[in-house]
């Protein structure tokens, strides 16, 4: 779409993505996908342009082991919602995925429901090179979301490197998914997911596995109570649920909303998106000093060999610094 | 130091430096803190030269809330060590640190007998801007330090902001230090610092306190049992100690000898040290990029503001970058 008046183009789009012109909101967040420069000036204009529409949404990062679930109670939870008369826009960052399918987050064959609920709109995890540079678009494409009418966005997300991290940064609330195994399981997860979550939900609480989705919850809160909270006003609950059976999903929710209503109360939502706001300009701010070493043909050669130099303990971390910033000028 | 002929130049500090000359080792360090491009320069291929005879210390980080008794410690390990016929360097990572003083870690008022020591340097924390900046002139001093003959490396951190991270993932072995409160002083510490310790001590068990901190330890026992080890070799241990008495010391020595016994012998060690070189370079590749935001007039005047704005919900962060990156010419 190239912007021959960018200010003329940027208000069309966004009267269009306002009215809630799904067609149009599609194309936009292609724009936001998209690695040309002229694109990324129209998408930020775009974005800020829209910036008194957005934020009104909730936002939910949803995360856990592959199997767990995160699909099916998804739909089931969005279908609720929508249900209640809830714009729903599912995102997902999943830096592994690639432009040509592959990946399970935000999948529409896996949503029956909500893949044909006009008031579902459900986006992939865009493809690209760094956690860094998808999970950047993937925010500013929920910002379009919000702008467009979603007043729910569910921002999924699998335990690949930092993804919970970043997913728990773009978002007001963080849900771990778990599996009714015992308290070995919550061992296994990396470090740091367990204190990122809000709530911690085990699923598949139904027919001879609600007993043992019960005990695993009380281990859970176990060993959340020894890790300290992340907010005075808020400590994380254990719950069941079942998304193949719906029982517990209307109660996810609840807490969603119980959590929202206190923070907001104590005014800390709003300093916590604040706080994710500056992070988010610095990350991407990151992300662009760095694209030269990933387009420069010359440095994308060297790379790697100079860091199997510095891995192996041959080459000083310094004096790759030093090499890198010769070739870059700088 | 003006190196007119750098090569030149180079090998005679290296040369001073592998023979011990804590001089030369003191204006080397000096090098490495200075902001001077040519400084850096010579650093950095300072750092290269000496990089065989670099490697062979044990790299302890030590951390602890104010008041827990990091510098009485460090002084009684310290010294046992020296005592024992090693060579120990005490470096520090504190990015609240200033030119004129202000920083009380690796403080030699504050560690009376290794002050002292033939056998110890001590060398408080660089002063600087940020944390990156801080932790990768202490990597570098330590490198340094090694090739002059120090084969035990201390590096004291204060839990200010991410330090404890950066302090561990430039040594081996990472002591948290505690206090014998009760096990809701765990609970009180930041996010990850726990999980990043490879041992707990408690200290101050004297007198009429050695049964809290018994207690203590019980509970930050029962605590670490939750989380899951960060290492498959190695469980991390919880002891007691008092470093005013010396009770214990010799102890938590051996456990850090007895975890490099086993990590070096299932090559952990070794890739662990490999991992930590390439986050070397990419930090410091990092501060060297964003450097011309610091240094930029123009850039370090808006910034504030731009950061604000973002920060209000007025600025989108995506137009935020649009503007630093065109300040930047990128």
């Amino acid at each position: 779409m190239p912007a021959r008046n960018e200010p003329e183009e940027v208000s069309r789009l966004a009267r269009a993505i306002g009215s809630g012109d799904r067609t149009v909101l599609s194309r936009a967040i292609t724009l936001i996908e998209s690695k040309r420069a002229d694109h990324r000036r129209t998408a930020a204009a775009l974005t800020q342009a829209l910036l008194p529409a957005t934020g009104k949404a909730v936002r939910v990062g949803i995360t856990g082991a592959p199997g767990v679930g995160k699909s099916t109670t998804i739909d089931a939870l969005g279908s609720m919602l929508t249900g209640q008369g809830h714009k729903v826009a599912v995102l997902a960052v999943d830096p592994s995925s690639r432009r040509t399918g592959g990946s399970i987050l935000a999948d529409k064959t896996r949503m029956a429901h909500l893949a044909n609920d006009a008031n579902a709109f459900i986006r992939p995890s865009p493809a690209s090179g760094t956690l860094g540079g998808v999970a950047a678009k993937t925010r500013e494409t929920m910002l379009l979301c919000e702008a467009a009418g979603h007043d729910v966005v569910l921002v999924e997300t699998v335990g690949v490197g930092q993804s919970e991290i970043a997913v728990a940064d773009m978002t007001d609330f963080f849900l771990l998914l778990m599996l009714p195994g015992a308290g070995d399981e919550l061992q296994g997860l990396k470090k740091g997911v367990v204190e990122l979550a809000d709530m911690i939900a085990v699923n598949k609480a139904d027919g001879d596995n609600i007993g043992r989705a019960k005990a695993a919850a009380a281990e859970y809160r176990a060993a959340l109570h020894i890790l300290a909270p992340r907010s005075p006003n808020w400590s994380p609950p254990v719950v069941t649920y079942s998304a193949l059976t719906g029982v517990g999903i209307a109660e996810l929710w609840a807490h969603i909303l119980d959590h929202r209503k206190k923070l907001e109360a104590s005014g800390e939502l709003g300093a916590r998106r604040g706080e994710q706001r500056v992070r988010w300009m610095w990350t991407m701010l990151e992300e662009r000093l760095f694209a030269p070493l990933r387009s420069d043909r010359t440095l994308k050669a060297a790379l790697p060999r100079l860091e199997a130099e510095v891995a192996a303990g041959r080459l000083a971390p310094a004096a790759a610094v030093q090499e890198i910033a010769d070739m870059l000028g700088r």
